[in-house]
């Protein structure tokens, strides 16, 4: 169901001139290498001018800032651009919306390496590419610090967009997939001395820190479900806690959580069994999808979704949104991660 | 012609809250401050659904660095989102397409003031309101370094889009209002010290880098000129000279300029008569129009254009895309304002 995975690491530049940082070809040598990525009838122009999509227009916009969302020391070029691109296209699968286009501004210190900016856009598009999407503009600017704002466009045809205010009592509450992974990779990233333990199950989840999947695959299972389409949710980047607790917020419906049915993997599970739960709830960055939808749909969503979990279910009306695990615990924003 | 101007400098904080640090009411405080300045019916999802603009999608996006392109000494809040937003809504102008909305994704350190985005916000959305554009979502981040990434959307009709590859011998070139003012303004801004002596006129030019006007009044004009229209262009973002040479490249043509032509405002010739033309041709950021275009068309439009100029005509093809002032002079783009 997923595009074929990239590399994980670094290719070694094809040529001496990727070794040069930007300022040795300037602004104009570093438009002609990032618009090789581009379709070439959108470039050269002040703006980009694109057939429109049919349906509602859908955009999200995600920044990346060196040293908060990544470093060289986690995350290699390829990487950096395959995640910041997943962020844009996580938010576009949790509105139910196909990805139609995306535009990149890049902040870059004069000292950064060509190969750096090749390779980032590289990740881009591996990520991009396989959903039809495309690179189709963007604004390169020096800057002490570097940073990626993405902005992603899409569409979905009306009444058809997943939104967070739409759960009900009585819905089923699910996830696409496994949680704390990307978590559990940073950690063995940051501290590489807790590794060599089980190296196939850290490879996988350093994997899914650096190559997390937007839940494209969804869209697909969506044509299938009748009108009036019912089905409220939203990514998982900020957390499982923080998608719960927003969800049932914006609906004014209370939850209840089986703590036990909240799909770890395998590999969290012999890695850092102490602490799966805890990145399973808090850990933020798998961009899953949390999914509140009556149970017949659920059930259809769980039979064709892999991965997918039942976790849940929405227990009734109530303004403050409050979500309870099954040990009486109250589930907070509190502990997601937080930006300031 | 323009929307009525903002205030030019910091409107005291109405109350004290805004005095905060954005780190005292985290992140969830913050975004309720900012979405304040979006439509309710887009907020709170994990993207925004719009109606389609009508024709092509036309997208654009622009980022500015604290440093870079704005800084304390420079630039107030409220000037640096207006700023901005001209930058994103010019090169809709450059394309002759209506802008639509806006997204808004910011990097701020913590210890920046609530204030400051206010002000960010209040200046965006002064900047758009006039054109019927909207800020419809964004990003916040943490970063050490205060940045600011637009994109905008607009629409143009099929066939009805500015191009700078369409220029053709014959064509007279045009401006569509003063240039070297805001390099003026930035200089006085810079060094206060050479001030003082014309206090009106030097107003002006500050106002001309702290405010400057995207050219969307140009878009009514389009209108009335028939099918197939042929109008090459683009901004003067980076300088008329650099506008001039891209122009004249991605057309293969060749023109000449009459150097007394370039309008040049009253104000600026009376601070700085000696750097007047260096600045009109290389400083940048004035975010006036080049058009290209048949003599009755362009007869036209500097009708009906206040401040609109000729300045020169395209004298035939020319692989190189030479531009050639009368005193023989050839610009280059290597004196415009280079990123890296």
């Amino acid at each position: 169901m997923h595009p074929q995975k990239p590399p994980l690491f670094f290719d070694p530049p094809e040529d001496s001139h990727q070794l040069l940082p930007i300022s040795a070809i300037g602004e104009a040598g570093l438009l002609q290498v990032v618009q090789r990525y581009c379709p070439a009838q959108v470039v050269g122009d002040d703006a980009a001018v694109l057939a429109v999509p049919q349906g509602q227009l859908v955009v999200t916009t995600d920044v990346l800032v060196e040293g908060v969302h990544f470093s060289n020391l986690t995350t290699p070029p390829h990487a950096v651009g395959w995640r910041a691109a997943t962020a844009n296209l996580s938010d576009l699968a949790a509105m139910g919306s196909r990805p139609h286009s995306l535009l990149v501004g890049l902040g870059l210190p004069p000292s950064t390496p060509v190969a750096w900016v090749e390779e980032l856009y590289q990740g881009i598009q591996a990520c991009c590419a396989p959903w039809g999407c495309q690179v189709v503009g963007g604004d390169l600017c020096r800057s002490p610090q570097r940073f990626v704002a993405i902005t992603a466009l899409g569409s979905v045809q009306p009444g058809r967009a997943i939104e967070r205010k739409r759960a009900q009592p009585g819905d089923w509450l699910i996830v696409t997939g496994p949680h704390g992974d990307a978590r559990a990779g940073l950690e063995l990233l940051l501290h590489p001395e807790q590794g060599s333990i089980v190296p196939t199950a850290e490879q996988q989840l350093i994997r899914a820190h650096q190559y997390p999947h937007p839940r494209l695959d969804l869209l697909p299972l969506l044509a299938a479900i009748p009108d009036p389409m019912r089905l409220a949710g939203m990514d998982t980047s900020d957390g499982l806690a923080d998608a719960l607790v927003q969800v049932c917020q914006a609906s004014g419906v209370a939850a209840r959580i089986e703590a036990e049915r909240i799909p770890i993997s395998e590999a969290l599970q012999q890695v850092f069994p102490a602490q799966a739960l805890e990145w399973a709830l808090y850990g933020g960055e798998d961009f899953q999808l949390l999914l509140s939808a009556e149970p017949s749909v659920a059930q259809y969503l769980l039979e064709k979704l892999p991965g997918a979990a039942w976790i849940g279910e929405v227990t009734g009306w109530d303004p403050q949104g409050t979500v309870r695990l099954d040990n009486g615990q109250i589930l907070s924003r509190q502990q997601a991660f937080q930006h300031f």
